[in-house]
Order: structure tokens, then sequence, then C-alpha cells
């Protein structure tokens, strides 16, 4: 851990200019500012917290609010714990805390966001599972609340926000399935109103019309976001007349229970229906193995963690680089659920 | 959510004889204040925070401390959540928040603690991933931090604890095993010091002495909680040269890695080798079906809540019957991982 006296010593300038180039102070040249920005990320600047706490009231935790309870308990799994790792990375370079606000999914998230922070206790907040519309958006702004998002919403206060490119994924998985010959496709989305399911089909359904097709209303399958989720989609699927040839899974973790699900009927991923979804540290083990979209969730929680220190002025200066708003890239990883190619008609 | 009023209402007492009962005051006879409790249960009944905070300086907040990092993000995920919702539960009777409090892997868990102890920001503590020794007990006696601890050690300063019945687990695996005919068995454990491994292997080899076979060390195989260290598991297994025909799996998210090890081989559970492991909503979906112990999480976390807040003066009056130290039992669900028989020798 690297201290402001030994900052100092590396760049041979005084320990009062490294503090105020530090503390952003208008009376040192920007270049000098550069070099000690530069020095302290490359050394591991940390500023003294004891003191820095003292003066700024602050409590060096960093609240992550997410939704637990058992209708969700699959998706909080998978996909949090890796990301935190990332955001932990960053918090742990300023001696920030990391706490999980877990908000049970029978509680209101907004009067549970209202008591976090009438309690006071986080220095900044990170909020995902954002809805269509978010009204702790409003409430923290107009606290003054540091706080970024994972997710984007109709809601917008001009807060930091990175999110998963939803979007991308329907358009890369819908052009890939049409190219391999299929027709009539299917879609997932979360049962409840966070804000993805209705980027996803939206961008779903626009992809079908580039080429001429259109998303069945049939064939938009809710589901919960968890292995039961998956297997009552394959359920729905398999009760479908005109059972359609190709889907789309935009939850990582139902993966698991729909090939269940189409097991049990005798159906096979990859001959019987083409199907792409997320790659997750379960779904890794699936046979045959899931054509599906990966990113590193880790650089996702380091990106979240940069983005909201980037915000508050205690840790800005660290971080005059970092992206604000990002849509995050996902990657197909192609494996054997969508192998075959359909004759032409 | 029923306030006192209602409650003296309910029972035809006045709202004073109610307090005082509820407050476990003397001047209450035995038969009211029973009849006051289990109405209070019975109801609902929470008592007003407001007030109670002004007057105890406490701050509502309960802290769970779990251990992340890639290492062991697996373990964390499928197996915490649950628990959560069950802690939730209990703790939403008295508007109490539950918060997750994440201890990277690559930090001293008894230093996190202390910062976490010196920021005052939680009335009480839930400790998992208890150590061999563990001296975080010691460090919140001391303070007289109220806390419960889901594990043992062989650290003991009095607290509640309630524990996974680890010992029955391996117990009903080998005489199971033994008796379908298997003489050369394996076993995992934990690749770091948590207490639950020395439980589990211990008595695998006091189940195993007692039908006079002995535990091969080459049979124990340390293992990350997480697919990849199942997966390794396998390969460790398949390289001995002395094979065994059956093996248990300690941590729930390692059948899943195990099988497309062993799947990557040509081999079979069920048919090459019997597993006994444990269920989980991931191993829910494997195929030939695990043979697995079982629990109810959510319960699980119900305990734990009540557990701790039996010894917190400020709830104990809620619980005089919470179990304050409990080995949890499990239930094995018989699947196809272990079905063949060997033949006497």
């Amino acid at each position: 851990m690297t201290g402001i006296r030994r900052l100092a010593q590396h760049l041979d300038i005084s320990i009062g200019t490294v503090s105020r180039a530090l503390n952003g102070r208008p009376d040192v040249n920007e270049e000098t500012r550069k070099r000690v920005l530069e020095a302290a990320a490359e050394l591991g600047y940390v500023p003294n917290q004891s003191g820095r706490s003292l003066r700024q009231g602050t409590t060096n935790i960093i609240g992550f609010m997410m939704q637990t309870g058992s209708e969700i308990t699959g998706q909080g799994d998978t996909f949090f714990m890796s990301v935190f790792d990332g955001v932990q990375t960053v918090f742990a370079r300023h001696h920030l805390d990391l706490v999980a606000l877990l908000c049970s999914s029978e509680e209101d998230p907004d009067d549970y966001l209202r008591r976090v922070v009438a309690r006071g206790f986080a220095d900044g907040l990170i909020l995902s599972a954002t809805q269509r519309y978010d009204p702790r958006f409003e409430f923290l702004a107009k606290r003054k609340i540091p706080f970024v998002t994972l997710g984007r919403s109709l809601t917008d206060v001009g807060q930091p926000w990175l999110d998963l490119d939803f979007e991308g994924m329907a358009q890369v998985s819908i052009d890939r399935l049409v190219a391999k010959g299929h027709r009539r496709i299917a879609v997932t989305r979360p049962h409840d109103d966070i804000n993805l399911g209705y980027l996803f089909v939206d961008q779903s359904a626009k992809a079908l019309a580039a080429h001429g097709l259109t998303l069945d209303p049939d064939l938009i399958f809710s589901s919960k976001p968890n292995e039961a989720g998956g297997y009552h989609v394959a359920q729905q699927l398999l009760a479908n007349k005109d059972r359609p040839t190709a889907i789309l899974l935009v939850n990582e973790t139902i993966a698991i229970g729909f090939y269940r699900g189409l097991s049990e009927a005798g159906l096979k991923p990859g001959r019987d229906i083409a199907v792409i979804g997320r790659q997750s540290p379960q779904a890794h083990f699936l046979s045959p193995s899931l054509t599906g979209f990966t990113l590193s969730r880790r650089d996702l929680g380091i990106a979240l963690a940069e983005a909201l220190l980037a915000t508050m002025p205690a840790f800005r200066h660290f971080y005059p680089e970092a992206a604000l708003r990002k849509i995050w890239q996902e990657h197909l990883v192609e494996g054997e659920s969508d192998a075959f190619i359909l004759p032409p008609r």
C-alpha cells in the first residue's frame, strides 16, 4: 500500500504539491497533476482513510443492491458473485468495503432503498435489476447520493450505467438462426418488469422484421430466471401446436432446466431444436454444449466500480478515463445446441 | 404489521401489561407473559422501531459474513442465496435488514471482521465458512457482539451455532456403499482449512473402520468448491492406478464438473462408479440423477436467524424456544448415480 509520502518521493515532488494534485486543487499545473495521478494509479496509492473519514464523515462502504427471494435465487447466484469479485478488486485499492444489500422479492425495492438511505451507512450505491421505469434513480439523485446502475431504464437522471448488450445478443442470434434456415423462432423474457426483457424482445422483433419475418406473440415465453423457469419454458414450447424450430434464452440460469424439459420429451438441442442462450459456470457443463453469449463478469464488476468512483468527489481523480455509460459487448461461443441447418422450403 | 395496541386489544389486556411482558419485566405473571408472547408471534407483532432505535442506538442491520472470490464463487452461489431467503423471513418480522458482508478470498477474514466491527453498522452478525480454529469467535465474544455461526469449529466461546450433519452424511453414505459391495471408496474434502472437511473425512474413516475397511489417503481428493474443482477430482480419480469404485462428494457445486470429467472419459455415474453427493438446484438436473443429501436451506436460514435473535436482549423474548445449537439433519434422495451393486468377491 503506497502512502502519499512514498508517492512524493517517487515523483520527487513535495508532499504538499502531491496532496493538492490528488485533491484536485486549482493551484497545481495540469502536467504535474497528470504525473501525480498516473503515478498514484501505477503505485497503488490509497489515501489515508482514518484522516479522510474524520474530515468527510464517510463510511467507506458501498452497497450493491440486489434482489433475493426464492423466485430469483437462481439469477442472483450465478451472475452476481463473479461481478462482486471485480467490484471488490477496485474497492480494495481505496479501502472501501462492498456490502450486498439484499432486497427480498416480497418487498418494494423503493421502500427498501429509502430505508438504506435513511440509515446512511453507505457512501455510494450500485443498483441492479433496473426496471422499465425505476423510481429509485430519482430518489437517489434528489439526495445527491452517488450511484451507478447495472442496467438501463426509461428513467434517466444522468447517472452512470453499464448494461449488457441485450440488443446485440438478439440481433446476432436472429441473424444466425435465419441464416441456418429458421423461420419460426421463439424468445424468452423475464416474468417481471425488468428493463432488459423489453430490450431483448423489441430487438428480436426488429431483427426478424429485417428478414421479412414476424415474432409470433405465442412464441414469447415469460419465465422466472431460475432452473424451474427454464423447465417451464420447455413445457410451454412443447405444448405449442406449431412448434418453433429455434429459441433464444435471455437468462443464464434457465438453460439447465430447459435442457431437462426437452430431454424428458426425447428432444435434443441442436438436433430437434436450435437453442442459443448465455454461458454460465453451470451451462458450461451442459451436453450438447450450449451456443451462447459470454462476458467477463469480473471485468464488468471492475468497470461498474470505476464508473461509480468516477462520480464521487473523493475518488474521481483516480478515474478520469472511466466509461460512465457503456453497453457491454458479449461474445458468442459456438456450441452444438444450434448446429443443424434446416432444409430450404 | 401488528402494533402493541392491536396486540393488547386482541388479548384484552392493558397496553402497559403487554409492554412489560414483551420487555421481560419481572412484574408480569408467567402465564400472562406466555399468552402475550404467543399472541405476538401469531399476529406477527413487531416493535415500533423508531422508538427502539433512539433508545438503544441500534442500527437494525444484521450482517451475514461470507467469503467471495473467484476460487469459491461456485460455493457462495448455490447455497447462500436460499439461506438468505429464510433469514430475511425472520428479520422482516422485526424490521431488521440483512446485508451480506463480502469478504474477498484474498483478504484475511479476521482483518475484515475487525473493520466491520470498527464501523459499527451491524447489531449482530452471522458468520459462515467457520475454520478449524476460528479467531473471529473470540474477537466478537470479547466485544459482546451478538453472533451465530453457520458451522462449528474447535474454537468455542459458547455462541449459538447451526451446522449441517456432515458426520451423518459420511456415515449413511459409507454404510450404503459398503452394503452394495464397495470396498474402495474415495472422498472429497475442501482445499482450505474450513472445519467441515475435517468432520467429513474423519467420520468417513470411522465408518469405514467399523466395516473393517480403511480410508486410503490417496483417495482423499482435495477440491475447490466449484465446478472446476469437481472436474479436477474426476481427473485425479481417473489417474489413480487402483481406481475406487465409489466416491462421496462433500460440496454441492462439484457434482456438475465431476460428471463432466467422467463423461469425457466415457464413464457413467451409477454404471462405472457409484457417486453420492449433495443435492442443489443445479444438481437436480444432472443425468443420471444424483443420489444425494438435501435440506431446506430456507428453513436453515430461519433457524439461524432465530438462534441469533434468541441471544439478543431486544428480541430474545420472541424466541424462548429457539434451538441455540443444532446439527441440521439432511435427507438422502436416492438417484441413479449409485445404483449398481458390486459382485461379492
